[in-house]
């Protein structure tokens, strides 16, 4: 139980093959299609998955049993964070959003019988999932308890009424992981379950990909409308009622590693800056010699260096089981600020160049400010810090 | 000279009338393009025009006898702010950078003959102008002095070669205002020299059009080749080796232009923002309920307050004649920033539905962050408005 | 009607003579007793006050009749920005708070008895005041309908029970402008009587001075205890109930000259700073040739000019009679942070220098901060300034 | 080498007695003398070292073989966190600035007599020192390579003239290190050489105690005279020329105990506010209930668990023999800024209480701020961070 910061010789390879990846494979295939994920065969998915399998740096996060390199919390923060360094690197090495965190729910969770049949797959790269619980207003948001949408037992299982949206990766997703109230009334929390459906059931309906800022996530988001979805019995995940604790097991976890990819990104932004500043030349120097761009730069790091540390504290807390509901919403609102605030320092530093499509700095820009919002937008994280400090107070007055 | 932030009524009709045309014509139009002015057809830009014609409003900063309505700078600013409202009210009253900029200095410098030429139809709509200055590493950026395109006297007039990018509006423009430099050499100051130069002039290479983060300029920002451009004598605007002093005629009022559109920008995102924390409920109330978005909110009307009070007393200045160097700095740099702050707030308030593309507001999210970098970066006006100060206490000191 | 920033020549030369008795009187008495007023001595303030006499800048705010120079929001906002300059400038033009707020309430809402006895002897600085409305938790402070202390009819006058802090000025004040409940219960807007009260009467209680973070304002903040403090029917001021209605004229215009005298400070810490910037030598040339500073240094500038703005804009709106609830609360809460800002950038830009005493700027830095709570901390502006935003919205629904 | 933010149960126990001394001693005696060590006895000093050392908690730094208790930069984190909840625990453990980083570099650089002369008494607390390097304009500040300091061989030793200011603690100091040049030019880096000088001996003169913003630190900050100072050969610490190397020996750590301590303070004002805001009843509620509130609660949390992190990042990098110039740089630097934002916070939410002596906040106000400008200037700071950055590219770039 010494501090450390240090990663273990293994981990630090796994790394270095990833770097390694991110240049020679991801990076290029980000450019070829300008970020976008929305316009990626799912050939070339399947590539560059492939790709990163024979690089030995497939999946992460996932247990040997299923052909992952099984890497705890901490170990795989800086592996996920290298992938991170392209758009396209996650999706490469399978640890991208939901599909993460989706194993992450499903190896917890799941029943043998389901594991075998979604989880296998999924980590894989066989197939794609979604986790369809946000509703668009006044359902489930950043109140979960306002959840709309409703289950009911049907003679043979269920039938599930309702409508979502912004399900990232819900496009050609081959299922859906659906939360879906089966006890209590919106604004109370009642009890939700979540279950395992094939996209292909009758009755799920893909209504259409919402136009977004961001572009990078395969899949996109969706809305999608649940019209007398009828599941069996077992499809449910878990227990009944039993959903709004298991949506706690995945989003912790899954808070962070979306912390990490985005570190990766803004580490990019950083490097694209610096390099710009070391060899523009401006009013008889260099950029990089002006106090107000050495001032962005170094902003840049002290962001960089805070996140990584924050990242990795609340990463501490999960793998040894600690309480970690407040170090895991302080590291996550404080790194999608600061990876903001590091894409948009460092695209200032690039100036026009920045704005142009000639450098990735726009691109990322752009995928980037979603952050703020998705996974519980700043303020509701904040929210929830303060009321865990009142708590405790309260607590110990009593 | 009592102090007054009072318009008169002749221009609060005026104001009137833009917020009608905007709702009316320019913001269904824009949204008809998703806010692209780069696939909006000549046609639309020609009918919108016309119907600002009818209205009364066009063209409100040209003087009357070229069919404007001959406002000073305090004047138009609530004119503009009125018609920014929409990303292309700018563009159907004809005051969008950077037709508008060029009609003012053409205003200010060109001979008789030019002006009916070049000014006339520009400022009728017949045809539009760009302006070439700024150059692409390590050309003319930031520091105008590095300026690296050049004109050289030929047997009968000027040869001009250079490299030229960003030039905002180029893409089909009749006739662009050339900077070249005409004595000196790059990292000097030296001499420049405008020349009206007609695009479709043998050796004016329009090489492409570059991919910017912003959209909504009409003819996008290109990259230029002048290559060995022939001009003759009469193409001379105003007098040779006053370049620099004629950009500052630009700019000083072109800087105060823009902030008056932006600002109207603001204001919408800040509109659709405060309507959907009116009426948006969540946590048992409403959105606007909530300390953390009321303090959103009114950080919105204290930056909109604060931006539009500075860029009243800079055109202030510039309408009486008084220095404005730094009046225009400290309102460009201030109002740059928080107008990228209000859509900043404003799509975190709206949330999930900010990203998306069912409002406008991520819309204007990537509209505004160049703002912080054209006209010059916040950086460098920082440096000239400390300069300014620095240098007159060295005068008192001396 | 037309916008102007300009002021007219008679107000100049208030705001030059202002500008030299600052330097030749004000700033030295400062500078002697260093800064605090606390342990300023009576026959001091008589006698600078007697100087600004001489020098024809007493009371720029107050009727002519009464001595002063009458002038209005606007005009005086460039004579109280020039007193500010100095802590003890506006207390040798006796237009420091809280008497100056008191006289502008006396002279909307006194009898004549009322004006001759108590407003005529603080207009001349013969006598010193107080306001007695806050009051310690649970009681009135940024929330006003908690206001404890009550009033009671009795046989002849009125009885007053109460618990006031924070009460600026109180220490030897001659009397007190007292809020009292007379009718309605804490919690309930209910209705609040003023009482002039000589603080000589018997149950007026000096429980102590408040020791402070800030010691520039004269007479201190003081604890009172009122304990059956019987009154006479002319003690109260205006009408009974309607208190919390005089509070709102007394408040409006009060923010606004605390911003002026706080810009004043402003600027005199920003100009310490620059003045060392354009001195000190350092890592080869001078602490004014350092982006970094440079940036401290326009930042400085940016807020001040903004303040400025916003100070004015809202003293328009006072002048004209127009809605200035939204104006002064938005300046009020940019101006107190602005000032704020100004004053740590300059004690940084100062470094070790500026910690010590040998500067006036940790001084200042001590001063300035209670400004963003003293007239309502900001968080409560800023509610009140969204709550508008929405009522607005509201009202246009309906 | 796994990740661990964990602490060995033996330096917990530290930690929990640390608290309770705290609470106990430290607190009380930190009140009663308003913070201010420029008030405190010596007697009172060596009575809560005195108690520190039964408490079995003194000197947590130190070699055991000098009375400490040995622990490392990690280990020492929590336990001067701890102390530093009150402005006096660091005295009582005797690891306050400058003595503490004084023992570390007599650690690391003195002979063996030089080691029982001055570091025995010091660690026992039986005599004090001071750090003599900074000089007033235009001398060593934030640049030491300034230094004008000078030590010329005399017959018999060394003979010293130099002018000193801001040496902490030097009031009543039994000795100080004192650096001053060997060779070289100011402005030129060249040689400097640190001695151990008495404070009594002939030449070394106090001129004054500077008044300053801050009053926590034992001994003040002075202003010292080196009028032919005589020093014998032996005085010499380490080797001659080898100052500025040594002077980075000390900083690092130095650097990182500042924020250990800073941020006990930052954790005390933040549970102060956290305390108000939990009981103080406002609008129909809590304080903690209001949005604003709680959004200033939860920044605070963020602030202080990212400052806690980095500062472990950069112990580790300490513990570990690795490069720390780059963490320790960018600890200090969000740190120091980090504590002032909470200390800021915590006032707020406290409003007119927090500007009074009846709560801390007001104290602690003062006391935090310098810690943004000693120990390097946070621009100094970032500069030197972002030139590391730069340099890394350009030797990438070979």
């Amino acid at each position: 139980m010494t501090i450390s910061f240090g990663h273990s010789p293994e981990v630090l390879e796994i790394v270095r093959r990833t770097i390694s990846f991110v240049e020679d494979v991801a990076l290029p295939v980000e450019e070829f299609y300008a970020g976008s994920a929305h316009h990626l065969p799912e050939e070339m998915r399947l590539e560059i998955q492939s790709e990163a399998k024979v690089a030995g740096i497939f999946a992460p996060h996932v247990g040997v049993e299923y052909g992952g390199l099984g890497l705890g919390m901490c170990d795989r923060a800086p592996v996920f964070e290298a992938a991170g360094y392209s758009l396209f690197g996650p999706l490469a090495l399978n640890c991208a959003a939901p599909d993460e965190g989706n194993m992450h729910l499903l190896e917890q969770v799941a029943s043998d019988q389901q594991k075998e049949e979604f989880l296998g797959p999924l980590a894989s790269g066989t197939s794609r999932s979604c986790f369809a619980m946000t509703e668009p207003a006044p359902g489930a948001g950043s109140d979960p308890t306002a959840l709309l949408t409703r289950a009911e037992r049907g003679d043979d299982g269920w039938v599930i009424n309702g409508h979502k949206w912004f399900i990232t990766g819900a496009h050609d997703a081959d299922f859906a992981i659906v939360m879906a109230r089966t006890s209590g009334e919106p604004g109370s929390r009642g009890g939700a379950t979540m279950f395992l459906v094939p996209t292909d059931t009758v009755g799920f309906v893909h209504r259409r990909d919402i136009d977004t800022l961001d572009e990078s996530m395969y899949g996109g988001h969706s809305e999608l409308i649940f019209d007398n979805l009828e599941v069996p019995d077992n499809a449910v995940l878990g227990e009944v009622d039993k959903g709004f604790d298991y949506a706690q097991v995945r989003l912790g976890p899954a808070r962070m590693t979306h912390c990490m990819r985005w570190l990766g990104t803004a580490r990019r932004a950083a490097d694209l800056a610096a390099d710009r500043a070391a060899t523009r030349k401006a009013f008889g120097g260099r950029l990089g010699d002006l106090g107000m761009i050495q001032h962005l730069i170094a902003d840049n790091e002290i962001d960089i260096e805070a996140a990584r540390a924050l990242t990795l504290k609340a990463c501490w807390d999960l793998d040894n089981g600690l309480p970690s509901a407040q170090s895991t919403s302080i590291a996550k609102t404080f790194v999608a600020e600061a990876v903001n605030r590091v894409v948009d320092r460092s695209l200032q530093i690039c100036g026009a160049l920045g704005v142009s499509g000639d450098i990735a700095l726009s691109r990322l820009y752009r995928e980037v400010r979603p952050f703020r919002i998705y996974d519980g937008p700043s303020e509701t994280h904040r929210w929830a810090i303060a009321r865990r400090v009142i708590r405790t107070i309260d607590k110990a007055r009593q």
